[in-house]
């Protein structure tokens, strides 16, 4: 039977692959979006649910759109 | 000159709209995303960045994607 995959795993997912698709450590993705590093990294492995705020700044840091990013965590959710 | 309408009050007015269409009361809405009825008007009055988790509650609860209500805010922030 399919794991459910939780919403932070799944959006964490889709962050971590764009930032490496786009060759971006996590520290500079941090930096570009004025996060906290830990914070980055709380969500790239699922463990935050994050604001509003935080996954606009998350999309415009990796050249994205908002809607992007929730359309690519939709088809990991769909894809179990 | 044109105001800067913030991420908040974008999100907002696109949950507000969409309640409307489908012609849900804010009482209803906040019933079926399982979240509290104060914290669902203050999103709709862009008081509060909502966390992913209550973002995707909502589209939900609006039978709409999460992906949807983004590029409707991302098209409230780019048309002003």
């Amino acid at each position: 039977m399919a794991q459910k995959v939780s919403l932070e795993v799944a959006f964490g997912k889709v962050v971590r692959r764009r930032r490496r698709e786009i060759g971006v450590s996590q520290e500079k993705l941090a930096e570009k979006a004025d996060l906290h590093r830990t914070y980055v990294s709380q969500i790239e492995r699922g463990l935050k649910s994050p604001s509003l705020k935080a996954l606009v700044a998350v999309a415009r840091a990796l050249n994205t759109r908002p809607s992007q990013l929730l359309g690519e965590m939709e088809e990991e959710l769909d894809g179990v």
